[in-house]
């Protein structure tokens, strides 16, 4: 069993990546695939008259705002342009996919934040009115039945609270935890660069290898997106999935290409 | 089993709807909820720069244009905004919902039309880029082992053509082949109107009962809208399924109103 997390930046190749997930169902690998949306999420809110807002926390951690009107967008573009528009990629390539996202089924349930704490113009200011969260539970048995039925799932943020309630919530992450419940040998984090760069944006610093225990000290490393993608992966590893990659998605046939050790490997 | 859909248009209470769902479901009654989402489209399309077109065809049959601009706003619509907003609802209310379009698995299948004929000015044109289509084969097991699990399905289109594109297709009688598919006892379409009316917009002068070789003549009296959801009616009845409801989405209690009679009863 493979997880595939899919990111939503600029100059990702979805075509590809469906076209690579129907070769190796072709060779009876099981698959899961996990996507973001972040990039066309701008875009549509800044359409719709809604700018996306970012905010930092206490820590140096950036998360977009998520009000609620911002909840409705995200959903707009994550569960139904994003996640609609790979389903049909997929199956005009024979694979029976199904879209769902984390509030499907409490696919990914969790806690919502009752506050966060964000840095503004150097002063720390409390909000309660946002929708995140972190994954904390699976829905394997619902998962399990749909591959065991031959299906494809093609997961997708928001996730669900205990309460009841849509959470935005990193889709790196969800997607390290869905590995680990899974007990997937391989997941696999596809994004807009070639994998874990030492010095970014510089893509000739690759890391080819990180050793499991190196992963702390990569992800104090790592900059921006890239620190929840190296925590994704030590949560992964930590769940006892055996190697995690870092591929560039915006070549063709990023999967295979990554399966044969293009990119980062954490293991 | 209760198949229910629910309409798109102003006015409707899908905060209603969902506790209705939830009341039933508590006294173990099997249901798959159906939705639409126009009205929402409309404004969205509006928003984005896209506004909504409608085409009469020869017949004076009136349809959503869908090229794949549209396909693409629509699917935001249907499978994000709506689809996910009330399996938030239901979720909210303890009810397991799986918000699933009619491509995820292949639920709703059929055909893309290769050529539209459209009036235009006096004038009858032929489009060939519009993504519309109609439903003819239903995934009964994926339903059904979604249902035997405990899960509430919640259902919007696009469905899916045999080609794998996604194709917009009418959720009125996509919902009326799903009941007639699931053997359902009942088929129920609630919408901005207390049912079928001798004279639309007069909400008083509502048809209780139609009887079963009176329908062909209710189709062809009814206006607008109404029209595919008579049609909608006739296909589940067709299809062995007991009885068909008209009801208002507008009041508290919707489904267990019409359930007790409310509304135009076809049977």
């Amino acid at each position: 069993m493979i997880v595939v997390k899919v990111g939503g930046s600029e100059g990702i190749n979805l075509e590809a990546v469906a076209d690579d997930a129907a070769a190796l169902l072709k060779d009876g690998k099981p698959l899961i695939l996990v996507h973001g949306g972040s990039h066309l999420t701008n875009q549509v809110s800044e359409a719709l008259g809604h700018p996306p807002k970012f905010i930092t926390s206490p820590s140096g951690h950036t998360s977009r705002r998520t009000d609620r009107r911002t909840l409705e967008i995200f959903e707009m573009v994550y569960c139904g342009q994003v996640n609609k528009g790979l389903v049909e990629s997929l199956q005009k390539r024979g694979v029976n996919a199904v879209g769902l996202s984390g509030i499907d089924g409490r696919i990914w349930e969790g806690s919502r934040k009752a506050a966060i704490r964000a840095v503004e113009a150097g002063r720390t200011i409390v909000i309660r009115d946002d929708f995140t969260g972190t994954v904390e539970k699976i829905n394997v048995p619902l998962l399990r039945s749909l591959l065991d039925a031959g299906y494809l799932p093609v997961l997708t943020p928001p996730a669900i609270s205990f309460e009841g309630e849509a959470i935005n919530v990193d889709a790196d992450r969800a997607a390290g935890l869905t590995a680990a419940a899974l007990k997937a040998d391989t997941l696999m984090m596809l994004s807009n660069v070639p994998g874990l760069l030492r010095a970014f944006p510089d893509e000739s610093s690759l890391i080819t290898h990180v050793r499991r225990d190196a992963i702390e000290s990569a992800a104090e490393a790592a900059q921006g997106r890239m620190k929840k993608k190296v925590l994704g992966a030590q949560e992964a590893i930590d769940g006892g999935v055996k190697r995690v990659i870092f591929g560039d998605a915006r070549k063709t046939e990023p999967i295979r290409r990554a399966l044969a050790g293009a990119g980062t490997v954490f293991e």
